[in-house]
This record gives structure tokens, C-alpha cells and sequence, in this order.
């Protein structure tokens, strides 16, 4: 007999026992995702054969196929694709930053990266004075006088103090995400910006840059943490101080792409869905491991163990990867606008987009009565180290489901280690644990479990 | 004026508002720790600077003065040195374990390490059949007709299902601590221990084997998890393996060494000392980084950072870096001995030697008033991850203040990458994380705060 038939049996012989207890079915999952995941080989394959994989470019059509060969080969009810148009920016040749003219140390080369949907400099760059501020009220004191013609360094570092980095990273990222827009409305030609992370780093952060409508777009790059503290620096001895830029990024016509669902048809109430899911694009530095690729392969998984573990959901499970999260969120909007169009009911939506992190609980954006029906678990989780239920909160692409009335919920790693890799080139496969990734992934499932089996009513 | 006295004075005025509550101050302690924290670099220096220090090598010296001279350099009230003898095992030169007559891959070398404390096989090394057993009960099942003149080969996997890794060491270690023994009474000439891992990993993790008394002692090395796969592999189609093994490790003469205690003399209530540590020595593979380096360097973060913040402790407050917890020990007992001599009063010791990550808790060796004294505190410490008081548990090092009455109590970080580095070539600094480091040192000095204003009656 195949090991897997035997595996089969066993677990026939598991359910068939009616004294199974929710602690028995979840400790069940935990073990599989444990001992016999594809969590990590998922990810493994994701990360070093698709790699890169931002919206529209070949890399982004790979994991699209990448998604649907993987749950196809699993054997879920159906697999099938949304398509959509996506926003298409590409990076081209390598940045350059340099600081031209210090008193100090001449000519000196500063490690720069576009932020994602910048325009570019093209190849004859740009060289300006430049300024440093460390928040838009600064930025507004100095005032067009000061700012006009300059390039503007944004400078304001995250607090490390916050024990949730996430909060460190929403306590900065609005001068990467906002800080061209207000820096060119005082006559800015581009912005350099303090790259998002927490440590002294010698290679810098991507993101996305938002314009605001009817302000002249300026070329926005990211400078790795450790040359912005030596800028700085630069910058108190030497106020004239010229900064060369030099980026060859790109804006192109939308492109077509896909989001990926995967579904396990549901039993008793088959019309109520209860949603995992994670964003298959990501940026275009390093493998988008963690981000978010770690969060698919969890969503994958969660099926794949129940169907792997002969487990009949009453509701219907769907995973769904979804595509364009980092610069434009259009599968969330598709998503959530094909399941209006087509009256589902989402009951429930879980979004992985943390990193691929040990458990600490569940965020949740829900009624009161729900929260309170989800809390009542706790003791069947705290054994997994999921302890957590205290914050607001759903995800980025699932969000859009909210005004149809979907409990949203983010499954919420610890947080430590996730703005050492985010957005560069160090997001890659090595950066993954693999038991701390199964976790989740058995984390995700067992809460799945649970919703399945009582509702959330 | 200087930096330093601008927030000498900034924290003077902290203190001196009547209003600073616990939790305000608890939070100072952690801002401080990761802001101004001195763990990483301490540790960097420790690993880099002193690197592999077992009992009894120039390393363990080196980091003997390390200590004496980091806490000096802090200006600790009073720095000192226990002396002590401890065991002087040497690895020699690097170990050869071969699969001779394999029927598929001929001669092969696969990767062991011997372990702590074994005696060598000498430059002729040692060849005999190998025969796989799981489990000391299958060893004498096997009986000495079957294992007379063999290698055994204990194959039994950590429980990679336990969620606490500890537990699933806890499950398999006996295979390294007794297995040469258990094996020799049946005439073992040698074991072969699979490493103690949870992953498929190239490299062996060493780690100490106890000789039982009247029993000969056999060579015991331990094989990496990939090649114990292998060669479990093997033994299925070729019961007449022959294995070659080749250690050069000695037990030489015990040698003189220290632990290192710095202390922060109490007001109120200076004869009640509150112990903080971490063990000094380290394997001889890799830089002892998580296991134990992280340890030392916390204990000696919670004295500077009170004495940083300008925080008079009530209670005397002492960092103790103990020597030889790896193999003997001698530390520990020489603690606990000069306390009893010198009538101290350790109302609590906390230890660190679970590595240096993300805080979860603390375990407790206490009587019940105590537990519960320390668990209203929950709320106060929860908002730093820290929520486990559930679990029994001090440390090996604390272990002999016990029956003296102290409180015993061990830090409890995340438990999912200890293993994948433990007692190996992998505990080196780049596997620390700065900011898990620091909350680690900030978790301890928040308990001693606590502890020391409120005492444990």
C-alpha cells in the first residue's frame, strides 16, 4: 500500500471516530502542517524559480501559472483566474546616487533605489542642492523659498521604541508614500527618502510613491539607512552640499494579469464562503519571500491540508492569491467587485501579508458579537502561541470586501524581523524559517476550521 | 554639554516626577534598551572579538576578561571573580565518520562531530558494522548478541509536532546524553547519535555525553540530520554496512576558570540580591552566539540600564556570567555554594539560555504566592509580547540556588530557530536579531524592576 493511501486511511479512521474533539482536529492540523507541509517547498519553488515578480512584468505572469499548475496538482474543486489590468513600472538600469561635492569626502557614491511607480530622471540625471526635513511640517516651514529647485531629503527615521514594528512603519512611511507630492508643490525637483527600516543597513527599501492628482510628479528614490545617517551627517557641515540622481524607471502602458483562486466546494451551506488569502505580486528587488509570498503559499496550504487530511468543510474554502497589492491593489477591487457582481457571501476573509513569522494571534475588523465569538476560541489557540485578539484590523486586499459585510481578519506574526527584509533585496527564501512558516499556515487552517465548522453567527 | 549628560539629566527629571508610574517606567527600560541599547554590540564583541569559548580554552579565558573588563567599563558597583576547576575536553582535529562498503555509493563520507566529553578514537580510528535502534527499549531488544562488537546508531528524530522545540529536545536528547552507555553495556565499541535538529541540515550539532559510572566508554559522535537520513537509507538495503570513525578528542586535566559577577549594591534592602545571567562558556563550534552569548550579554544590559537610567535599585541587583553549564556545571554548584557559605539571600535568579529572541514570557520555580505575585503583573508586561507565565522552569545554572529558597525563574523567548542552530557552527552573530536581542534584555530588566520595588512576600 502507498504511504499515502496509508495516510489516507488513518485519517478516514481519525474523522470516522465521533469523540474527535476540536482540540484533536487542530492538534491534526498543526502535526500535518508540521511534519508533512508543502508550506516550504512551496515557497522554495515560488522564490527561486518565478523569484521577482512585480505587477505586469514576465515575472508576475510566471507566479500567475506558478499558482494555478500548484493548486491545479493539489486537486482543488476548481482553480480558475480574475483578470484585470494592473499598473506596469518597471526599474530599467541601476540607480545612481552621489553626493557630489562634499568638503569632506569629495565625490562619494550613496546607495539609492527608485520607489516603485516613480517617473525617472533618464539618463542625463538631475543634480541639485539638497535639504533635509524630517516631517511635512518641517518641509512646509522651509517653505518654497528654501525648497524650490532643491531636492528634498525626507529624513525622519522609524521609531524603534514601537514594539510593533508595523506601528514604527506607519509612523514613516508617509514621507515615502506622500513626500514627492508635498515636496513638489514647494517647487522640489525629486526627493530622496530614508529608507524604511529599522536597522543600520547598507542596502535600501522600495515601496510605492503616491502622486497626488494635479501636482507635478518628481523622481522619488529610497536611500539605504546607513547613507542617509552619513548624508545627514554631510549635510551639517556642509549646507551647499550637490546631489546627483540618476534613475531610468519607468511608467508603461497597463498590462493584463490575473488573481488566482483556488476553492474547496463547501457541504451543508455551500453559498457561504470563508476566503485565505495573500498577494502574489511583489516588488521587484530580492524574491518576495515574505512579501508576500509566504503569505500564498499559507493560503495554498490551508486547502491543501484539509483536503489532505479528508476533511469535507460545510462552507466553501477558497484560497486566493491575489495580484498588484504593492502598487495599485486593483485584485482586491476585482475581487471584491466579481463577488458583489455575483451576490456571494463572504462570511469571513483571511489575510496573510506579515511575513511568513511565528504566531501571535489574529487581527480582526468585525461586529462585536463576532469578536466576541471569535475570542471565545482563544483556548483552543493559545496552545500554538496564538494569544493575540486585542487588535483592529483586516489586510489591504481583502479590505475591499468589507462594505459587503466579510469579517476580515490579518493572521499576525511576530513582527521583529519583518522591516529587515521588506521590499529588498534581502527578501529571499533564506530570510524564511520553515517551521516558523508551516505555523502560520497551521495557524490560518485551524482558525478556518473553527469558523467552518460553528459560523460566525 | 554632552550627550551623555543631557540624558543624565532628561532621566533625573524622569525620575523625579512623583507621577512616573510602573508602566512608565517600564516603557523607559524598553525605549532604552532599543534605542540606546549596548546587547548587540556586546555580543558582536563576544562573538567576534572572543569567539568558541569551552571550559578550559584560551577562548573561555579570553571571555572571562571580556566580562570582567564589560562590566567594569560600565561601572558596576563592584566586579569580581569566582574561581573554580572545570573539566578541559579538547575536539583535536576535525572528525571523520565513513560508510565504507556501501552497496549503492561505495565509500562515503558523511559529516559527525564528536561529542562533548567523548574519548577519541585515536589517529587509527575505529571500523565495525552499524546497526540503526530508535529508542533505548529497541536497543535491548536488540541484545548484546546483536550490538557486540557494533556501532549503534540512535535515529530517533526530535518531534518536529511538539510547538515548544524545547519539548521536542527534551524527546530525544537521552539519545546523546546516555546513548554510549546504553549501548556500551551491551558491547558497543562506538555511537553514532543523530543530531539533535528539527530540519534537514548538512551540519552535526555537538553537545555532551555522560558517561554512566562502572560502564566502558565508547567514542560518541553525533551525524547531521541530512546524512543520518542517508545512512538510515542505506541500512535498508545493507545490514552488513561497515562504518569507519575517526575522533581525536581528549579529556585533559580539569583547569582553573571563573564565573564573573557584577553587582548594583541595593538601598533599602541591600542583602536581598536579584540574580540575572547567562552562561559564559560555549561549544567549541561556532561563536556561541544564541547558546549562550545572547544570556550574558542580557544580564549585563539590565545592570546598565538601570544604572544608565539613573534607576537606584532597593534590592542588590547582579549579573553573573557562569562558567561551564555546557559540560559540568561547576559554575552553577560554585555559585550556590559560596551563597550558602556567605549566608546571601537570592530572594530570585532569572536565566537566559534559551537564545536571544522575541520575548514570550517567563517560567517559574516559586511556591504558589510567589507565582501568583508575579502573574499580576501580566498586565503590565503583555503590551512587550510578554503573556506565558504558565510554564514550570528556571535553568540549569540557577538550578542550585533552589534549595536556598531563591525564585527561580528562566526567560522564555520563541523557541522555533533555537534548534536550527544549538550546540553547532551555525551560533554565530549573523543569526541573532539586533531588536529580538534587545527585548530580551528589556524583558528581564522590567521583571527585576518590578521584583525589586515590590519584592516577592
Amino acid at each position: 500500500m502507498s504511504r499515502l493511501l496509508i495516510v489516507f486511511f488513518l485519517l478516514s479512521d481519525f474523522f470516522a471516530q465521533s469523540q474527535t474533539t476540536d482540540k484533536d482536529l487542530i492538534k491534526e492540523i498543526y502535526d500535518q502542517a508540521l511534519k508533512n507541509g508543502k508550506s516550504y517547498p512551496m515557497l522554495y519553488d515560488l522564490c527561486t524559480k518565478v523569484g521577482p515578480r512585480l505587477s505586469g512584468s514576465p515575472g508576475a505572469a510566471a507566479a500567475v501559472e506558478w499558482g494555478r499548475h500548484t493548486m491545479d496538482d493539489f486537486g482543488f474543486d476548481s482553480v480558475w483566474l480574475q483578470p484585470m489590468m494592473v499598473p506596469h513600472w518597471v526599474r530599467g538600469q541601476q540607480e545612481v546616487g552621489r553626493v557630489i561635492n562634499s568638503k569632506k569626502m569629495g565625490s562619494k557614491d550613496v546607495t539609492v533605489v527608485a520607489l516603485g511607480g516613480s517617473i525617472g530622471t533618464g539618463p542625463s540625471g538631475l543634480a541639485a542642492g539638497i535639504i533635509e526635513v524630517k516631517s511635512f511640517d518641517e518641509l512646509k516651514q522651509q517653505g518654497q523659498k528654501n525648497i524650490q529647485g532643491k531636492i528634498v531629503f525626507f529624513n525622519r527615521p522609524m521609531d524603534a521604541t514601537k514594539i510593533n514594528t508595523f506601528a514604527a512603519y506607519g509612523g514613516a512611511v508617509d514621507q515615502r508614500a506622500n513626500g514627492a507630492s508635498e515636496a513638489a508643490k514647494l517647487g522640489a525637483v525629486a526627493v530622496v527618502v530614508r529608507s524604511m527600516g529599522l536597522n543600520n543597513e547598507s542596502y535600501a527599501h522600495t515601496g510605492g510613491v503616491r502622486y497626488a492628482p494635479m501636482v507635478r510628479q518628481i523622481p522619488a528614490v529610497a536611500i539605504s539607512t546607513q547613507h542617509a545617517d552619513l548624508l545627514s551627517k554631510l549635510l551639517k557641515d556642509d549646507r551647499d552640499l550637490q546631489f546627483y540622481l540618476e534613475t531610468h524607471c519607468e511608467n508603461l502602458e497597463e498590462a493584463p494579469s490575473f488573481n488566482v483562486v483556488g476553492e474547496i466546494k463547501g457541504g451543508e451551506y455551500k453559498d457561504e464562503i470563508i476566503l485565505v488569502g495573500g498577494h502574489l505580486d511583489s516588488w521587484d528587488l530580492g524574491q518576495g519571500a515574505h512579501d508576500d509570498g509566504a503569505g500564498c503559499v499559507q493560503a495554498i496550504e490551508v486547502l491543501r491540508l484539509f483536503k489532505m487530511m479528508g476533511y469535507k468543510p460545510k462552507r466553501t474554502i477558497r484560497a486566493v492569491l491575489y495580484m498588484n497589492e504593492e502598487n495599485g491593489l486593483r485584485g482586491g477591487q476585482k475581487y471584491a467587485e466579481l463577488a458583489k457582481a455575483n451576490r456571494e457571501n463572504h462570511i469571513a476573509a483571511i489575510e496573510s501579508d506579515r511575513g511568513g513569522f511565528a504566531p501571535r494571534g489574529f487581527t480582526m475588523t468585525a461586529t462585536d458579537p463576532v469578536k466576541a465569538k471569535i475570542r471565545s476560541w482563544k483556548n483552543l489557540l493559545e496552545p500554538y502561541d496564538l494569544w493575540d485578539f486585542s487588535q483592529e484590523g483586516g489586510g489591504a486586499d481583502i479590505g475591499p470586501l468589507g462594505p459587503l459585510g466579510t469579517t476580515l481578519i490579518g493572521y499576525l506574526p511576530d513582527s521583529q524581523r519583518y522591516f529587515n527584509v521588506h521590499h529588498t533585496q534581502e527578501d529571499t527564501i533564506d530570510k524564511v524559517d520553515k517551521r516558523e512558516l508551516e505555523l502560520g499556515s497551521a495557524s490560518m487552517a485551524a482558525l478556518v476550521f473553527l469558523m467552518d465548522k460553528y459560523g460566525l453567527k
